[in-house]
């Protein structure tokens, strides 16, 4: 097999066998195949696609690119779920306690990564005492007691996909459906799920801005998952927005929190439910979706969410006693408003730069060396469709530099305000079930 | 200017800037840009293509990647003609002489090259004493005087070609027209050519097998030409059997002279003479093609052809009594004949396999180490259209090796024999003349 041979066949529309696709990603990570033909070879796939066999073969080939954990020891269904990314997505943070509470275990392994925000990780290591440097044995013990603990990403996981994506960065071919979807689904497959439920964002904060894009994401990722033995369903939720009102880190602590109380967000908590219902179904502790959203309007009503929230905390060395005062959650030194500077309504709320007003702050990484300040962040304070009066807060900032003209610079630009009402947008564009 | 942007560009369609165009040649050339983002670039053209002014600024910048040749100091227009590959093509060999004889100026740069025969020089160098070793100022006098000179390229031409040509082979993207005739046309550019004839090959011998492709390809070189100063003209002629009877060094040498006598293959003087017609045309030495044509005939006649070649030769070191006595060319220790096994009427002369076995004989280079044969190679008796009885010659094969039972194996293999007749092929499919 050569390689010149099998880009030619993608080149001009032919399906790839199994082998073949094995043979590239296997050659890929031996150093076998150069990167200019592994360029070559992603924007002939930019071009002509993969078919729904195509793309499920190449998930496998790069989880058999590396390590895969095994989370055999675990009792019951493991089920992860995953958002494509945004700004002040505080889903994780509620989903874990919230399906946990019915007895889906959650085997959490996550990450610190780059970004507006820091990672699940970061942020909940702003509840003094909490840590992630724990055995997997204990990590397997936690969740079959406690059925969720959360512990940093260890052993060497999808490596194709890794080296892979940073040449899709410079070759502009990121932007491919069947190579974004294998690249997700494979990080989800070699971390253990046995079920995923996938949390596909729209808008223009998110990386997929049509919802057309989104859906097609979305179901590529469902099939993929379905031919591979993983139940797989997807929500496409609205990015036009930051999700809730925190973007910090330990304010989304605090929001989560809040949430976990019945008290959160509406737009949240909606997505929580819907989420935590798939995963709820696909953990099998509800006979169907809408079962599993009365369970879960339960667990939140009985206090049984935000308990197991505090339990999870306790047993990785976390003070519980911050749910109830939460002032305890670091704090930030300068606390300031964003004032409107006129009446109306909110039209726009450009997440992806109020992330960065955030990042300026110092709750996100620009780099890897960056370091992070749990305690800083931003509060809307006014959502899209909202009715605004001149001098009224838009967002409060919390920060620990007395100056932050230039934080409330971007985020004047961030967000637009009209003279006529404006529609509050849907939450919750489509859902993928098989 | 970020390459990745620049690739983006061309993959969703856009037209590239004059500028861009050269910060990727330039970059490429410079090591700053790497192989994985020009492969990448060159898919991305695959399927979007290049428009005129793309391609023309393409060429440009690969002309000015390295080295160009200065021939401001040969007097006249320089004409260059170029075939883009085929088997058995004499037709270098026999324009030089057939034009310079009119006075048109053939300053010919050649190399030897990989191949089923060996380069230009090669063949000349079949010619006892003949040689190319000659200093540039001595091959200025000579072209002024004669009209007519063969030298070796030197100087470092269309480096970013060369490395692009490399990157193309392996990762799927020769086969894109506009990559096609830009490369072609650098070289020709930076080889000093102030005007262009082409002589595009179609059908199965040929690098473009349809009469479509080979059709866009003259097209695009021709607009390339005229765009960038160079009057520029295409023929696309036959290549679905090899050109001519001689494959071989000595051989075809002997067949120039054939021709250059007005005793040639017909298709190859047809073909010359059309090629020659434009060269003269366009090297200022007839006011239109048909008279140019017929100047030509006239110098074939009058012995005028022959004559100049007599002089390029012993200007050259070689001897021209060769002209008057083929047999002081190097002769093969073998002769055989090639006898058909039926009666009928020649279908096919798959010219590819007839080269290689051409080749296997010793008349060209596998690779650069080979060792050529001179004297060696085939000469067909029979072309397609030819009625052939049983043991009737249809190929003589010279040989220096007593056995050639591979040989014969792989003719009869390029050889078809049809019960009823067969027609003719064209020679001349179309002419591009702006």
């Amino acid at each position: 097999m050569r390689m010149v041979d099998l880009i030619q066949k993608k080149r001009d529309g032919a399906e790839l066998s199994t082998e073949e696709i094995k043979f590239i990603i296997q050659g890929y990570t031996n150093d076998e195949i150069p990167d200019y033909q592994m360029s070559a070879f992603c924007m002939a796939v930019f071009f002509k696609g993969m078919t729904d066999k195509e793309c499920a073969d190449l998930t496998m080939a790069m989880v058999e690119s590396g390590d895969q954990i095994d989370l055999s020891a675990i009792e019951g269904i493991k089920v992860d779920k995953h958002s494509t990314g945004g700004v002040g997505d505080t889903t994780t943070l509620v989903l874990g306690p919230l399906v946990a509470a019915l007895g889906v275990p959650v085997a959490k392994m996550s990450g610190r990564g780059l970004g507006h925000t820091g990672g699940t990780i970061d942020k909940l290591e702003s509840v003094p005492g909490f840590h992630v440097e724990i055995e997997n044995e204990q990590f397997v013990q936690l969740v079959n007691q406690k059925k969720l603990a959360v512990i940093g990403q260890s052993g060497n996981l999808t490596p194709a996909d890794k080296r892979l994506y940073s040449l899709r960065d410079v070759t502009a071919t990121v932007n491919s459906i069947p190579l974004i979807a294998s690249s997700i689904m494979s990080k989800k497959i070699a971390a253990g799920a046995d079920a995923i439920v996938l949390d596909v964002k729209t808008g223009a904060g998110a990386f997929m801005k049509s919802l057309e894009g989104s859906m097609s994401l979305a179901k590529a990722m469902v099939k993929i998952g379905n031919q591979v033995g993983r139940r797989t369903m997807a929500v496409i939720s609205d990015m036009s927005q930051p999700l809730g009102y925190a973007i910090g880190n330990a304010l989304e602590v605090k929001e989560a929190i809040d949430t976990l109380r019945g008290e959160g967000p509406e737009d949240l908590t909606e997505l929580c439910l819907t989420l935590g219902s798939y995963m709820v179904f696909l953990g099998g502790k509800a006979d169907s979706l809408e079962e599993a959203k009365e369970k879960l309007n339960e667990v939140l009503k009985t206090g049984k969410a935000i308990d197991t929230f505090k339990t999870f905390l306790l047993a990785q060395g976390g003070d519980p006693s911050v749910v109830d005062d939460p002032s305890k959650l670091p704090q930030a030194s300068f606390v300031f408003e964003l004032e409107a500077k006129e009446d109306g309504y909110v039209e726009e709320l450009v997440a992806d730069s109020i992330g960065t007003a955030a990042m300026w702050l110092g709750a996100g990484r620009a780099t890897k060396e960056s370091e992070i300040d749990l305690a800083v962040g931003l509060v809307l304070r006014k959502k899209i469709g909202d009715s605004v009066k001149k001098g009224e807060s838009l967002v409060t900032i919390y920060s620990n530099f007395e100056n932050v003209e230039n934080v409330k610079a971007k985020l004047y630009d961030s967000i637009r305000i009209a003279q006529t009402e404006v529609a509050k947008p849907k939450l919750i564009y489509g859902e993928v079930k098989e």
